[in-house]
């Protein structure tokens, strides 16, 4: 695997920089005759568009997908399917500081340590836009285990510990933010349910192993636990050891069948000041994370589905 | 990749059930005419033995590493290096009861869901012991990048947050945890300094995701979180982009040149009651742990390295 | 690998149908820094394009080359450069009759078979429209390595062996078969020059296994041998070891700097009689593969290339 | 896939120089539960073993499998199985020269090219020895699809066209070839049969490429055909298309259910003069790569095959 692909036999090859011509995906190991309702798809896309909050980015795009390959009146054809979103809205005179002022906290100065070269309108790779790809990817791994449910839910932004969704409160608290120029980090709490038992591997590639490679590449996560997670520190075996519930779904790398429930933190946008508050930037990107991050588990999951496929008559 | 190997073309490949004849690695992709120390390779094996602790497992097995090719010399050939170790103290009746109860957060059930059959006799692939292959995997990794110095303290043993080791009062607690069937986690801190810039992609193979990979497949490790951790829910984007030392050393997913730092949360062993205080279980893995996060580390730092090397003139 | 990429760092993964939207391809591990020459890159999509001779397919399409990432003002960024080339002049309906009547020697059946779904307008993946997406791949390769130089001369057309390329006589033999719905194969003879040194590996990757592999992976190829080719069931060992040119320029499975010499075979199209005479069908692809066969020999050794600089120092 | 691993999930690993402690394979993705016999193992691997023909190398090591993981009780577990042979035979005076002289024809030269170091003292890598490993995991991949039948019958040698395998005037003309210090190549011709419909790729994996990748990586194999072959350069379209079978059971890259054809062209082993005469080396390799052939076979089309189980519901 190289860095822009992901997966093993679903696998996954995005592509686009922020600032050039389109945003795009190949997705390669697609089983065939899969029905795909490309209505759907788009519901997806728009999911991860900013405007259902006012705070968000106002680079407010289309993101109109367009099938280049891989379906037939609508079906799967077993051949890689490729799809791509325009940049239609880029606003580079927006970042024209970055070309002389790398940015603390994003891949501006790293992109340069190395590759020697960066396009500098924008975050390139490492920009927020290129999660379009991992959304588009994630609809067509979706279609191949239905039965999978995934529940993302914010349960922290700032200080505020969210106990079911956003509220009022919460939004006008984002929308201070984004006056004052400021940005702030949280944690998003995650339930998979009906997982098919016997996903995953007991080395190199547990379930954990490979969620975590999964969800930590998605750009502003820094970190991840799974079952009770910082509980794990200071509880006895004794008082975990009764109850499967604790492990989140997964005993030595495999899937168990139960639910699997993780936690991601996520760290504040790091553009702040006076940049925050007139360019084109979230205060916080928690409520539009949420269908990256179920693409991501959704990509993950079905790869590990087809690999156990293969293994078993 | 399959789920028993690791990197792109640092590729490490793990075989061996505790309980079946060996457990070893193929590594494919080692640079020719380095020169190898097969005493530092045992010490390295030796440290994550048993035994320097009075509390660990009684399986205190000699681990000598079998070099069966690669090497001609002391010297590396470029070729693929193999190498076993004996598994010559398996006590398979102390596992006896695994055949008929399936251990709680261990791998017998799910291993058994996933594949249909299972070695009763002990924890197979999932088993602590297959790290063996890790340890010697990083030993060689080590020798491709020897300026890296990785430091991996434990912090947090149960209830006993950790200033500098463990001391007495710790390993009284562990000895007490063992008499009574008990067992515990915690935390490790690490901290990897001497990292070239430019490593990781800013894509699927963020520095942040491939050492997430590689750390959450060891056993009982249940969460990492990087620069900050857990503190980065509540800090504000003000408060964090000042210094760059709160991103751990990646930024935009590629290694920036400073310290990399990480957390990472283990669950207690899931062995607990009659069978913890007869059978050859540690009450806590941490004391032994170090050496396989180490190597894991180095593993994935070393397939980046010669990645970036690839790619530059 | 799945079967829509090759290679391992020099990743070229290859879309599209022949009568979908677009045929595209994406490469990743593309060096950055490097120049590109938008000029030139087109004029080896035109060289693989009908029209030179009058005999071949009058689906004569643009084939305009459009950059979708990857690039930024003529230079490669280091990340994954995506190319289309869109579908223009799909006349689906000289098509109408693979619905019901699966061709002999073509993939139509075998697709069914493989997938229980095909899309009916023309060849799907396996079309000779599909090596758009190799020559596009092949001219970025080609950037890396600037100094190798491949010659692939026809050989041999039907019954007529070729001393000097395609002259008065052999033209006019392929325009009598395409009068008369008859198609040809023939032979290529390649040599490529300048070759560094220890390209290859001792193993499953022998040079002249990954160039059969990749050449082998041509539509209509039907067989390679490499150095003096069939001559070597009849030579004896004292007649072949005096001189290494015999073996065409790879010993052990590694290049040893020498030219590299193979031959290809090549099947007649098999599309003749009345659907061969009005269709867009060429008697004889070999004019038009050329530009396929130096395509996919630079996509190989770039490979190699890039394996081999990751591994000295 | 690094160079000394093939295939995508059914990965063999093949390590072990000629002169080193062992050779030696793993593989992963093998499914579990499935029954082995070590004595048909065993006699896969004295198939490739000298001794048949008294001709051969006298070389003539035990060549017995070691299996160090992956089997319980004769069953297959779903995990990586690792075999090695000792090599317990080695006589490395028998190669002092090499050390001054690099061998036309073998990888000496081209091995200190790669690697800038060499075990002097045989093949290594590129040796017959290794081709072992591959046999061991032929056997494990024939268990996989037991249905297939591959016959490899050599139809050349030297000058002489054998109709039916090696009578006692070939064996005659061997002797004498060893007694002069000559060597003779030659052709083998393989049947398969009962392959499943479906298995290959329509694009850069058709199976024709793949298998020649698998064949052409044994060491002294010089070309490959499929089909009828030579014969295509001159036959013309009217002539091929009227008989599926023509195409040797692969249509548009994937199997069509009819009996794979295809001809191989070895060369002549390139040790000649008076090191033939007295050191451990065959005046033909033919009559010992049947096995090598086979098992190559076995595990490209397994791979194929467990590909195309993980896209069909």
């Amino acid at each position: 695997m190289s860095g822009n692909s992901f997966g093993n036999i679903f696998k996954v090859t995005s592509f686009g920089e922020s600032h050039g011509e389109a945003m795009g995906v190949v997705i390669d190991g697609m089983p065939p005759n899969i029905d795909v309702d490309l209505v759907a798809l788009q519901a997806q896309l728009d999911r991860r568009r900013p405007g259902a909050l006012k705070v968000s980015t106002s680079r407010n795009e289309a993101d109109k997908a367009i099938i280049l390959s891989g379906l037939f009146q609508n079906k799967t054809l077993g051949t890689p399917i490729a799809v791509i979103v325009k940049n239609t809205n880029q606003k580079s005179e927006d970042y024209k500081d970055i070309k002389t002022s790398p940015r603390v906290g994003h891949a501006d100065q790293t992109t340069l340590d190395k590759f020697g070269i960066k396009d500098h309108r924008g975050g390139g790779r490492a920009s927020g836009r290129e999660t379009v790809s991992r959304v588009i990817a994630g609809y067509f791994a979706g279609l191949i285990i239905p039965e999978i449910k995934i529940n993302a839910d914010i349960t922290q932004i700032g200080e505020h510990k969210l106990a079911s969704g956003i509220d009022k409160k919460i939004e006008d608290y984002l929308l201070k933010l984004k006056e004052n120029g400021e940005s702030a980090g949280g944690e998003i709490s995650v339930v998979i349910e009906n997982v098919p038992k016997g996903l995953g591997d007991p080395c190199f590639d547990k379930l954990k192993a490979t969620l975590s490679h999964a969800l930590l590449s998605i750009g502003s996560c820094m970190g991840i636990s799974f079952g009770i997670g910082e509980a794990f520190k200071e509880k006895l075996g004794s008082e975990i050891s009764t109850d499967r519930n604790n492990f989140g779904g997964i005993e030595g790398g495999i899937s168990n069948g139960e639910d699997i429930q993780l936690k991601l933190i996520f760290k504040a946008p790091s553009t702040v000041g006076k940049n925050a508050k007139e360019g084109r930037h979230d205060p916080c990107i928690l409520p539009r994370v949420a269908p990256v991050i179920e693409s991501m588990i959704k990509i993950t999951l079905c790869d590990h589905y087809l690999m156990q496929k293969s293994l078993l008559r």
